[in-house]
């Protein structure tokens, strides 16, 4: 049935979830609500919320707090964003201007804080229980260390395959299991489908990293909303390039490392990675990673009882995987 | 007695929260652990922490945990900090080389989340109350507020004394009253006492800015460890400066003006501003400001029961606007 159908599924808790949002970040002072509202109108997949939503529905929660949290997980990650946008001077997020090219630095490293706080005040406003911050402590350290040893390791072409998971793991997925766990927290779920809410999280959020990383090399400008290639013009190593360069002829392997620690690739530099890559059957490694991961995640779903919510993270799982954009 | 008093009295409780500060800071990945290291090692007043201790304290409270509870208050400082020198590309603090000179913008950035995160799972850790999450949200929100309306405001000359000072309470008063707060609400005090701690901690906060303010106009380089009148080559505006903005005739007032406003301020400039404010007593204006705060708060810190604590935080309100540096 694909991501639509889960959309059609949760549309009306996804609406309360955008009314928490707007209601839960409005500022009275009008400046920072502007910037606020410029980030979260931008958008997004929502899918840290719909993984709380179906999380805590499949555990058979069946109040409103499920609204605010699966709020604040997506404040989590869009507070990510700003910072990430600070940190990496982008120019655009899914097709509109960052906030720190229009506000400027500044106003975005504090409108990031802002937002963290007020995950912390919409954790309270829930009656947000102590594994649940615990959760989210976790998933917030897990996600700078990832962003910190990524930035490290960013000019190590050697980077071994089990490191750049780990990071991937760090960086994305570990707030995608939090937003599941906490979830499967929020409606009093037994210990071991608490876990396998987390595992299932875990591995649908590496999956669905490996595959934005696919489209980022093979995906359209048009589908996908931001400039494609960004990783290779930026010089960074995914998941299928490093497969093309540990199959790849050692002359081959020279002329990738070569530029790929150049300052700047120019289009050919590109299209000869691309080539390279796809010659090497790069793109189909990794989206059979990506593949297996979502299989070990549905297998981890089906601890939860058999129920709609249920079907949806199998299908989410699925449909994450199949995506083309 | 002043402020080494305080301190000698608090002398084996600080160096818990050092300890703790230290322990659950660290980080298993080398390169965050250093830039962690680096800025907390930069050492600090721990006025946060000594009223974290002494509000406990005040509050018949006898446990461990205030230390862990300190220590998350230094850490959401110190966090505040390093976004600070992102924001306004600081090059030293407390004559140390800042972290984003040090390490990057980057790092600085994810560095401060981190600190964040650990905030977080310290308050975990030490059994935080619904009460103290939030009295930390309130005051996490208020500090990025304060810090986005100063950014908007800087350049507005005719800023009015009360929206300053409203700033000065956003940006530096509101964690200094959570330091207190919680540290009554940790010890269980009933809630006109953490109120009246709240009262206590906003106004030495308040006053604490202001003295800052006018250290930075005519205390010395050597003794305040950061070169002094940064605000005015910056063209900040500050209450003494303010006072003297007001009272001061109009031809020295669009003099002022125009310097303010400059890209530029020369040595000549900001000793002109300088003589000007003290010639209108706007240092002695603003010290009296601080110490109608300081006796605001030592009458609210009446309202706990008497005790060496409390006699410590009666000191301190006096202490912090006697201070030379």
């Amino acid at each position: 049935m694909g991501l639509t159908a889960v959309y059609d599924i949760l549309r009306s808790d996804l609406e309360q979830v955008e009314d928490r949002l707007r209601q839960r970040t409005v500022n009275r002072y009008e400046f920072v609500d502007l910037a606020v509202r410029h980030v979260i109108e931008g958008g997004g997949k929502r899918l840290r919320p719909m993984l709380s939503l179906l999380s805590a529905k499949a555990c058979g929660y069946t109040g409103s707090a499920m609204y605010d949290l699966a709020a604040a997980m997506e404040l989590i990650h869009v507070a990510s964003l700003v910072h990430d946008d600070v940190i990496d001077e982008a120019a655009l997020r899914r097709s509109r201007e960052t906030l720190n090219v229009r506000f400027g630095n500044k106003v975005s490293v504090l409108v990031g804080d802002y937002m963290h706080a007020r995950v912390l005040a919409i954790l309270v406003g829930c009656g947000a229980t102590e594994p649940i911050y615990a959760a989210v402590a976790d998933a917030t350290q897990s996600m700078c260390e990832g962003e910190v040893i990524h930035a490290y390791k960013a000019d190590d072409f050697e980077i071994q395959v089990d490191d750049y998971l780990n990071i991937m793991d760090l960086k994305t997925a570990r707030l995608i299991a939090c937003s599941c766990r906490v979830g499967a927290l929020l409606a009093g779920a037994d210990p071991d489908i608490v876990d396998a809410m987390s595992v299932y999280g875990s591995a649908v959020g590496v999956a669905f990293q490996i595959v934005d990383d696919v489209l980022d090399l093979v995906g359209e400008e048009t589908t996908f909303g931001k400039p494609t290639r960004n990783d290779l013009r930026e010089g960074k190593l995914t998941l299928p390039v490093m497969h093309a360069r540990d199959n790849c002829s050692p002359v081959d392997r020279e002329r990738l490392r070569a530029m790929l620690l150049a300052d700047e690739r120019g289009p050919d530099d590109v299209e000869w990675i691309v080539n390279l890559t796809q010659r090497h059957g790069g793109v189909e490694h990794a989206l059979q990673a990506a593949r297996d991961l979502s299989a070990k995640a549905a297998t981890a779903a089906l601890a939860a009882p058999e129920s709609g919510a249920r079907d949806g993270l199998l299908e989410l799982a699925t449909a994450l995987v199949e995506r083309d954009n």
